[in-house]
Protein backbone atom coordinates (compact mmCIF):
# COMPACT_ATOMS: atom_id res chain seq x y z
CA UNK A 1 0.00 0.00 0.00
CA UNK A 2 1.20 3.60 -0.63
CA UNK A 3 1.00 6.40 1.49
CA UNK A 4 0.11 9.58 0.36
CA UNK A 5 3.09 12.03 0.37
CA UNK A 6 2.59 14.83 2.39
CA UNK A 7 4.80 17.65 0.98
CA UNK A 8 5.13 20.14 3.56
CA UNK A 9 4.89 23.33 1.52
CA UNK A 10 5.90 25.75 4.03
CA UNK A 11 9.01 26.04 2.77
CA UNK A 12 7.95 25.94 -0.96
CA UNK A 13 5.60 28.22 -0.94
CA UNK A 14 7.86 30.95 0.44
CA UNK A 15 9.02 32.41 -2.96
CA UNK A 16 12.17 34.19 -2.07
CA UNK A 17 13.19 31.24 -0.02
CA UNK A 18 12.73 29.25 -3.03
CA UNK A 19 15.26 31.67 -5.45
CA UNK A 20 17.70 31.65 -2.93
CA UNK A 21 18.72 28.24 -2.51
CA UNK A 22 18.54 28.46 -6.15
CA UNK A 23 21.34 31.67 -5.97
CA UNK A 24 22.91 28.99 -3.72
CA UNK A 25 23.52 26.36 -5.87
CA UNK A 26 24.86 28.69 -8.65
CA UNK A 27 27.25 30.23 -6.20
CA UNK A 28 28.07 26.73 -4.80
CA UNK A 29 28.25 25.33 -8.25
CA UNK A 30 31.36 27.97 -8.87
CA UNK A 31 32.33 27.60 -5.62
CA UNK A 32 32.01 31.63 -4.78
CA UNK A 33 30.96 32.28 -1.14
CA UNK A 34 29.32 35.53 -0.29
CA UNK A 35 28.58 37.57 1.90
CA UNK A 36 25.09 40.44 2.58
CA UNK A 37 26.98 43.15 3.36
CA UNK A 38 23.94 45.63 5.69
CA UNK A 39 23.90 49.00 7.18
CA UNK A 40 21.84 51.97 7.47
CA UNK A 41 22.93 55.21 4.46
CA UNK A 42 26.00 56.52 5.53
CA UNK A 43 27.28 54.11 7.99
CA UNK A 44 30.37 53.34 5.38
CA UNK A 45 30.05 49.60 3.46
CA UNK A 46 30.80 51.57 0.66
CA UNK A 47 33.92 53.28 2.33
CA UNK A 48 34.77 50.52 4.11
CA UNK A 49 35.07 48.19 0.69
CA UNK A 50 37.29 50.11 -0.66
CA UNK A 51 39.23 50.29 2.42
CA UNK A 52 39.54 45.98 2.37
CA UNK A 53 38.90 44.46 -1.50
CA UNK A 54 42.23 46.19 -2.74
CA UNK A 55 43.87 43.67 -0.64
CA UNK A 56 42.27 40.44 -0.45
CA UNK A 57 45.69 38.29 -1.21
CA UNK A 58 44.53 35.37 -3.34
CA UNK A 59 40.78 35.81 -2.81
CA UNK A 60 39.73 36.94 -5.89
CA UNK A 61 36.48 39.29 -5.16
CA UNK A 62 33.45 40.83 -6.59
CA UNK A 63 30.52 42.95 -5.66
CA UNK A 64 26.69 43.31 -6.56
CA UNK A 65 25.76 47.28 -5.76
CA UNK A 66 22.76 47.51 -4.50
CA UNK A 67 21.04 50.45 -4.65
CA UNK A 68 17.61 52.70 -5.42
CA UNK A 69 19.01 53.95 -8.01
CA UNK A 70 22.34 55.25 -9.43
CA UNK A 71 25.71 53.41 -9.26
CA UNK A 72 28.08 55.99 -7.25
CA UNK A 73 29.23 53.51 -5.23
CA UNK A 74 29.40 50.44 -8.25
CA UNK A 75 31.28 53.23 -9.87
CA UNK A 76 33.99 53.72 -6.55
CA UNK A 77 34.30 50.22 -6.60
CA UNK A 78 35.08 49.93 -10.46
CA UNK A 79 37.70 52.43 -9.97
CA UNK A 80 39.39 49.84 -7.55
CA UNK A 81 39.74 47.45 -10.75
CA UNK A 82 37.17 44.78 -8.65
CA UNK A 83 34.33 43.66 -11.22
CA UNK A 84 31.01 45.24 -9.95
CA UNK A 85 27.55 44.84 -11.12
CA UNK A 86 25.22 47.36 -9.98
CA UNK A 87 21.29 46.52 -9.12
CA UNK A 88 18.67 49.01 -8.90
CA UNK A 89 15.53 48.54 -7.29
CA UNK A 90 14.26 52.07 -8.93
CA UNK A 91 13.53 50.07 -12.34
CA UNK A 92 11.83 47.05 -12.35
CA UNK A 93 11.45 46.66 -8.87
CA UNK A 94 9.48 48.92 -7.78
CA UNK A 95 11.73 51.16 -5.84
CA UNK A 96 11.99 48.51 -3.05
CA UNK A 97 13.86 49.51 0.06
CA UNK A 98 15.91 46.17 0.05
CA UNK A 99 17.26 43.56 -2.07
CA UNK A 100 15.36 39.92 -2.38
CA UNK A 101 16.68 36.68 -3.93
CA UNK A 102 14.99 37.25 -7.39
CA UNK A 103 16.53 40.96 -7.49
CA UNK A 104 19.94 39.00 -7.08
CA UNK A 105 19.11 36.87 -9.55
CA UNK A 106 18.28 38.63 -12.04
CA UNK A 107 21.84 39.78 -11.37
CA UNK A 108 23.63 36.79 -11.73
CA UNK A 109 24.26 36.33 -15.52
CA UNK A 110 25.89 39.58 -15.31
CA UNK A 111 28.27 37.92 -13.18
CA UNK A 112 31.29 35.64 -14.07
CA UNK A 113 31.26 33.53 -11.16
CA UNK A 114 33.77 31.34 -12.44
CA UNK A 115 36.41 34.40 -12.12
CA UNK A 116 35.71 35.11 -8.73
CA UNK A 117 35.66 32.97 -5.34
CA UNK A 118 34.03 35.85 -2.89
CA UNK A 119 30.93 38.24 -4.07
CA UNK A 120 30.25 40.83 -1.77
CA UNK A 121 26.56 41.97 -1.97
CA UNK A 122 26.08 45.53 -0.98
CA UNK A 123 22.60 46.31 0.27
CA UNK A 124 20.36 48.47 0.23
CA UNK A 125 20.81 51.28 3.22
CA UNK A 126 18.02 50.24 5.45
CA UNK A 127 17.99 48.92 9.23
CA UNK A 128 14.41 46.95 8.71
CA UNK A 129 13.42 45.19 5.68
CA UNK A 130 16.80 44.15 4.49
CA UNK A 131 17.26 41.80 7.33
CA UNK A 132 13.72 39.75 6.12
CA UNK A 133 15.22 38.65 2.97
CA UNK A 134 18.29 35.86 2.47
CA UNK A 135 19.56 36.27 -1.08
CA UNK A 136 21.99 32.70 -0.98
CA UNK A 137 24.35 34.39 0.82
CA UNK A 138 26.81 32.22 3.04
CA UNK A 139 26.94 34.94 5.96
CA UNK A 140 25.51 37.95 6.73
CA UNK A 141 27.17 41.49 8.28
CA UNK A 142 26.52 44.43 9.29
CA UNK A 143 28.03 47.94 9.90
CA UNK A 144 26.98 50.53 12.64
CA UNK A 145 28.67 53.32 13.06
CA UNK A 146 29.94 55.21 16.43
CA UNK A 147 27.44 58.52 15.00
CA UNK A 148 24.41 56.35 15.19
CA UNK A 149 23.96 56.14 18.38
CA UNK A 150 24.22 53.18 20.78
CA UNK A 151 20.40 52.20 20.96
CA UNK A 152 20.40 50.99 17.76
CA UNK A 153 20.69 47.11 18.53
CA UNK A 154 17.55 47.41 21.02
CA UNK A 155 15.75 49.59 18.17
CA UNK A 156 16.37 47.25 15.02
CA UNK A 157 16.47 44.17 16.89
CA UNK A 158 16.36 42.01 13.42
CA UNK A 159 18.89 43.44 11.59
CA UNK A 160 21.34 42.87 14.59
CA UNK A 161 20.35 39.37 15.42
CA UNK A 162 20.22 38.17 11.30
CA UNK A 163 24.03 39.48 11.20
CA UNK A 164 27.11 36.88 12.19
CA UNK A 165 29.49 39.55 12.01
CA UNK A 166 28.39 43.61 13.23
CA UNK A 167 31.28 45.74 12.44
CA UNK A 168 31.64 49.25 14.12
CA UNK A 169 32.51 51.98 12.29
CA UNK A 170 33.96 55.12 12.16
CA UNK A 171 36.20 54.41 15.41
CA UNK A 172 38.30 57.54 14.49
CA UNK A 173 35.05 59.78 15.71
CA UNK A 174 34.68 58.84 19.39
CA UNK A 175 36.92 61.63 20.68
CA UNK A 176 34.46 63.67 19.35
CA UNK A 177 30.90 62.03 20.79
CA UNK A 178 29.36 61.16 23.56
CA UNK A 179 29.19 57.73 22.97
CA UNK A 180 29.69 54.47 25.12
CA UNK A 181 31.00 51.82 22.69
CA UNK A 182 30.35 49.57 25.72
CA UNK A 183 26.98 50.13 26.07
CA UNK A 184 26.76 49.35 22.20
CA UNK A 185 28.75 46.15 22.51
CA UNK A 186 26.12 45.05 25.32
CA UNK A 187 23.08 46.18 23.49
CA UNK A 188 24.44 43.61 20.48
CA UNK A 189 24.94 40.87 22.89
CA UNK A 190 21.76 41.68 24.41
CA UNK A 191 19.94 41.02 20.96
CA UNK A 192 22.49 38.09 19.32
CA UNK A 193 24.40 36.41 21.78
CA UNK A 194 27.86 35.22 21.12
CA UNK A 195 27.98 37.92 17.60
CA UNK A 196 31.24 38.46 16.22
CA UNK A 197 32.05 42.17 16.64
CA UNK A 198 34.88 44.60 15.43
CA UNK A 199 35.95 47.94 15.74
CA UNK A 200 37.19 49.33 12.84
CA UNK A 201 37.35 53.12 10.92
CA UNK A 202 37.31 52.55 7.25
CA UNK A 203 38.99 56.35 6.79
CA UNK A 204 42.29 55.89 9.02
CA UNK A 205 42.22 51.97 8.65
CA UNK A 206 42.26 50.92 12.43
CA UNK A 207 40.61 47.32 12.38
CA UNK A 208 40.60 47.28 8.48
CA UNK A 209 43.10 44.43 8.37
CA UNK A 210 40.65 42.41 10.88
CA UNK A 211 38.01 42.49 8.26
CA UNK A 212 39.90 42.15 5.75
CA UNK A 213 41.21 39.17 7.41
CA UNK A 214 37.54 38.16 8.02
CA UNK A 215 36.28 38.27 4.63
CA UNK A 216 39.04 36.09 3.05
CA UNK A 217 38.03 33.67 6.13
CA UNK A 218 34.23 33.35 5.12
CA UNK A 219 33.22 29.63 5.08
CA UNK A 220 31.42 28.23 2.66
CA UNK A 221 27.83 26.91 3.83
CA UNK A 222 27.42 24.71 0.78
CA UNK A 223 24.40 22.74 0.97
CA UNK A 224 22.95 24.89 4.32
CA UNK A 225 20.10 26.18 4.02
CA UNK A 226 20.25 29.30 1.65
CA UNK B 1 -30.91 64.40 -20.59
CA UNK B 2 -28.53 63.04 -17.61
CA UNK B 3 -25.25 62.52 -18.40
CA UNK B 4 -23.07 59.60 -16.67
CA UNK B 5 -21.11 60.82 -13.98
CA UNK B 6 -17.66 59.43 -14.31
CA UNK B 7 -15.84 59.08 -11.15
CA UNK B 8 -12.57 59.53 -11.35
CA UNK B 9 -11.42 56.30 -9.31
CA UNK B 10 -7.53 57.21 -9.06
CA UNK B 11 -7.64 58.62 -6.04
CA UNK B 12 -10.06 56.98 -4.32
CA UNK B 13 -8.31 53.74 -5.00
CA UNK B 14 -5.52 54.66 -3.24
CA UNK B 15 -6.47 53.55 0.43
CA UNK B 16 -3.61 55.31 1.94
CA UNK B 17 -4.64 58.90 0.65
CA UNK B 18 -8.29 58.31 1.69
CA UNK B 19 -7.13 57.26 5.10
CA UNK B 20 -4.72 59.95 5.12
CA UNK B 21 -7.58 62.90 4.35
CA UNK B 22 -9.59 61.36 6.91
CA UNK B 23 -6.46 62.26 9.28
CA UNK B 24 -6.03 65.13 7.90
CA UNK B 25 -9.93 66.05 8.56
CA UNK B 26 -9.25 65.28 12.19
CA UNK B 27 -6.22 67.00 12.61
CA UNK B 28 -8.24 70.22 10.94
CA UNK B 29 -11.38 70.02 12.73
CA UNK B 30 -8.90 70.53 16.21
CA UNK B 31 -6.79 72.92 14.28
CA UNK B 32 -3.19 70.68 14.79
CA UNK B 33 -0.53 71.44 12.31
CA UNK B 34 1.18 68.28 11.45
CA UNK B 35 4.88 67.60 10.38
CA UNK B 36 5.80 64.29 9.62
CA UNK B 37 9.53 63.75 10.43
CA UNK B 38 11.93 61.76 8.65
CA UNK B 39 15.44 60.13 8.40
CA UNK B 40 17.93 57.65 8.59
CA UNK B 41 18.35 55.61 11.68
CA UNK B 42 20.79 57.76 13.92
CA UNK B 43 20.41 60.88 12.31
CA UNK B 44 19.44 62.91 15.21
CA UNK B 45 15.47 63.23 14.73
CA UNK B 46 14.72 62.40 18.60
CA UNK B 47 17.40 64.42 19.93
CA UNK B 48 16.67 67.56 18.03
CA UNK B 49 12.97 67.25 19.38
CA UNK B 50 14.21 67.12 22.92
CA UNK B 51 16.26 70.18 21.96
CA UNK B 52 13.75 72.14 20.71
CA UNK B 53 10.51 70.51 21.77
CA UNK B 54 10.51 72.27 25.35
CA UNK B 55 10.85 76.20 24.54
CA UNK B 56 7.57 76.54 21.54
CA UNK B 57 6.43 79.55 23.21
CA UNK B 58 2.68 79.98 23.07
CA UNK B 59 2.21 76.05 20.65
CA UNK B 60 1.60 73.06 22.43
CA UNK B 61 2.96 70.43 20.82
CA UNK B 62 2.53 66.48 21.42
CA UNK B 63 4.36 63.50 19.43
CA UNK B 64 3.71 60.33 17.46
CA UNK B 65 7.23 58.16 17.98
CA UNK B 66 6.77 55.64 15.02
CA UNK B 67 9.40 52.18 15.82
CA UNK B 68 9.46 49.08 14.75
CA UNK B 69 9.39 48.07 18.02
CA UNK B 70 10.31 49.78 21.43
CA UNK B 71 9.23 52.65 22.84
CA UNK B 72 13.20 54.31 23.60
CA UNK B 73 12.22 57.52 21.99
CA UNK B 74 9.04 57.73 23.12
CA UNK B 75 9.92 57.61 26.72
CA UNK B 76 12.87 60.54 25.77
CA UNK B 77 10.73 63.09 24.63
CA UNK B 78 7.90 61.93 27.83
CA UNK B 79 11.04 63.19 29.88
CA UNK B 80 10.21 66.60 28.83
CA UNK B 81 6.73 66.31 29.91
CA UNK B 82 5.44 66.59 26.27
CA UNK B 83 2.55 64.64 25.45
CA UNK B 84 3.36 61.39 23.28
CA UNK B 85 2.13 58.36 21.84
CA UNK B 86 4.28 55.19 20.89
CA UNK B 87 2.91 53.57 17.77
CA UNK B 88 4.90 50.57 16.85
CA UNK B 89 4.67 48.25 13.78
CA UNK B 90 6.51 45.20 15.27
CA UNK B 91 2.75 44.24 16.24
CA UNK B 92 -0.04 44.51 13.87
CA UNK B 93 1.29 46.22 11.53
CA UNK B 94 3.87 43.35 10.25
CA UNK B 95 7.31 44.90 11.26
CA UNK B 96 7.11 47.97 8.41
CA UNK B 97 9.69 50.22 7.62
CA UNK B 98 7.37 53.21 7.84
CA UNK B 99 4.54 54.48 9.05
CA UNK B 100 1.70 55.12 6.96
CA UNK B 101 -2.11 56.48 7.32
CA UNK B 102 -3.34 53.61 8.79
CA UNK B 103 -0.94 53.53 11.11
CA UNK B 104 -1.22 56.81 11.94
CA UNK B 105 -5.11 56.78 12.20
CA UNK B 106 -4.83 53.71 14.97
CA UNK B 107 -3.03 56.20 16.95
CA UNK B 108 -5.32 59.41 16.70
CA UNK B 109 -7.49 58.06 19.19
CA UNK B 110 -4.99 58.13 21.84
CA UNK B 111 -4.12 61.70 20.64
CA UNK B 112 -5.66 64.56 22.48
CA UNK B 113 -5.82 66.74 19.78
CA UNK B 114 -7.78 69.41 21.45
CA UNK B 115 -4.75 69.76 24.07
CA UNK B 116 -2.03 70.60 20.96
CA UNK B 117 -1.76 73.15 18.25
CA UNK B 118 0.96 71.16 16.62
CA UNK B 119 2.08 67.33 16.50
CA UNK B 120 5.08 66.07 15.32
CA UNK B 121 5.31 62.52 13.85
CA UNK B 122 8.61 61.07 14.32
CA UNK B 123 8.88 58.35 11.49
CA UNK B 124 10.68 55.43 11.66
CA UNK B 125 14.86 55.51 10.31
CA UNK B 126 14.28 55.23 6.92
CA UNK B 127 15.17 56.86 3.90
CA UNK B 128 13.24 54.92 1.43
CA UNK B 129 9.77 53.86 2.16
CA UNK B 130 8.55 56.64 4.76
CA UNK B 131 9.00 59.09 1.94
CA UNK B 132 6.18 57.01 -0.45
CA UNK B 133 2.65 57.51 2.44
CA UNK B 134 1.27 60.59 3.22
CA UNK B 135 0.30 60.19 7.01
CA UNK B 136 -2.19 63.06 7.18
CA UNK B 137 0.53 66.02 7.76
CA UNK B 138 1.15 69.37 6.73
CA UNK B 139 4.60 69.97 5.85
CA UNK B 140 7.56 66.60 5.77
CA UNK B 141 10.41 67.63 7.07
CA UNK B 142 13.59 65.30 7.01
CA UNK B 143 17.29 65.28 8.54
CA UNK B 144 20.31 64.08 7.14
CA UNK B 145 23.44 64.28 9.41
CA UNK B 146 26.76 65.03 8.28
CA UNK B 147 28.27 61.95 9.34
CA UNK B 148 26.53 60.22 6.23
CA UNK B 149 28.25 61.53 3.24
CA UNK B 150 27.52 64.39 0.83
CA UNK B 151 25.82 62.03 -1.77
CA UNK B 152 22.42 60.87 0.30
CA UNK B 153 20.05 63.00 -1.86
CA UNK B 154 21.24 61.86 -5.07
CA UNK B 155 20.83 58.00 -3.48
CA UNK B 156 17.78 58.66 -2.06
CA UNK B 157 16.04 60.88 -4.38
CA UNK B 158 12.48 60.59 -3.54
CA UNK B 159 12.74 61.23 -0.02
CA UNK B 160 14.76 64.47 -0.12
CA UNK B 161 12.20 65.52 -2.68
CA UNK B 162 9.12 65.09 -0.61
CA UNK B 163 10.47 67.27 1.75
CA UNK B 164 9.47 70.83 2.31
CA UNK B 165 12.84 70.82 4.64
CA UNK B 166 15.88 69.21 5.01
CA UNK B 167 17.74 70.07 8.31
CA UNK B 168 21.47 69.30 8.20
CA UNK B 169 22.63 67.83 11.07
CA UNK B 170 25.54 67.31 13.64
CA UNK B 171 27.42 70.16 11.98
CA UNK B 172 29.74 70.44 15.73
CA UNK B 173 31.60 67.34 13.63
CA UNK B 174 32.24 69.13 10.40
CA UNK B 175 35.87 69.68 11.85
CA UNK B 176 37.00 66.05 12.16
CA UNK B 177 35.02 64.74 8.86
CA UNK B 178 36.04 65.03 5.03
CA UNK B 179 32.79 66.74 4.23
CA UNK B 180 31.64 69.38 1.84
CA UNK B 181 28.42 71.09 2.92
CA UNK B 182 28.32 72.76 0.04
CA UNK B 183 28.55 69.63 -2.36
CA UNK B 184 25.76 68.41 -0.10
CA UNK B 185 23.69 71.30 -0.38
CA UNK B 186 23.75 71.18 -4.17
CA UNK B 187 22.91 67.63 -4.48
CA UNK B 188 19.81 68.63 -2.41
CA UNK B 189 19.29 72.09 -5.03
CA UNK B 190 19.52 69.02 -7.84
CA UNK B 191 16.48 66.95 -6.45
CA UNK B 192 14.54 69.71 -4.99
CA UNK B 193 15.26 73.01 -6.65
CA UNK B 194 14.24 75.51 -3.75
CA UNK B 195 13.71 73.23 -0.66
CA UNK B 196 14.59 75.11 2.62
CA UNK B 197 17.88 73.83 4.70
CA UNK B 198 18.71 74.41 7.85
CA UNK B 199 22.22 73.36 9.30
CA UNK B 200 21.86 72.69 12.79
CA UNK B 201 23.10 70.64 15.73
CA UNK B 202 21.17 69.05 18.13
CA UNK B 203 24.07 68.91 20.22
CA UNK B 204 25.58 71.97 20.81
CA UNK B 205 22.43 74.38 19.94
CA UNK B 206 23.74 75.61 17.02
CA UNK B 207 21.00 76.24 14.54
CA UNK B 208 18.16 74.78 16.91
CA UNK B 209 16.38 78.20 17.72
CA UNK B 210 16.10 78.54 13.44
CA UNK B 211 14.14 74.74 13.90
CA UNK B 212 12.38 75.61 16.36
CA UNK B 213 11.01 79.36 14.94
CA UNK B 214 9.91 76.80 11.76
CA UNK B 215 8.20 74.20 14.14
CA UNK B 216 6.41 77.28 15.31
CA UNK B 217 5.30 79.17 11.74
CA UNK B 218 4.31 75.92 10.32
CA UNK B 219 1.52 76.66 8.25
CA UNK B 220 -2.00 74.72 8.27
CA UNK B 221 -2.62 73.42 4.96
CA UNK B 222 -6.33 72.95 5.78
CA UNK B 223 -8.36 71.39 2.84
CA UNK B 224 -5.77 71.28 0.78
CA UNK B 225 -4.74 67.34 -0.63
CA UNK B 226 -3.58 64.97 2.34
Amino acid sequence: MHRTKIKVAEDALDANQTIARANRDDFDREGVRVVNLMSAPGAGKTTLLEASLSDLGDVRVGVLEGDVQGSMDADRIAGLHIPVVQLNTHNGFGGECHLDANMVRSAIPDLDLSAIDLLVIENIGNLVCPAEFRVGEDVRAMITSVTEGEDKPLKYPLMFRACELVVVNKVDLLPHLDFDVDRLLANIETVNPGAQTMLVSAKTGEGVAEFRDWLSGVPSRAGAVA
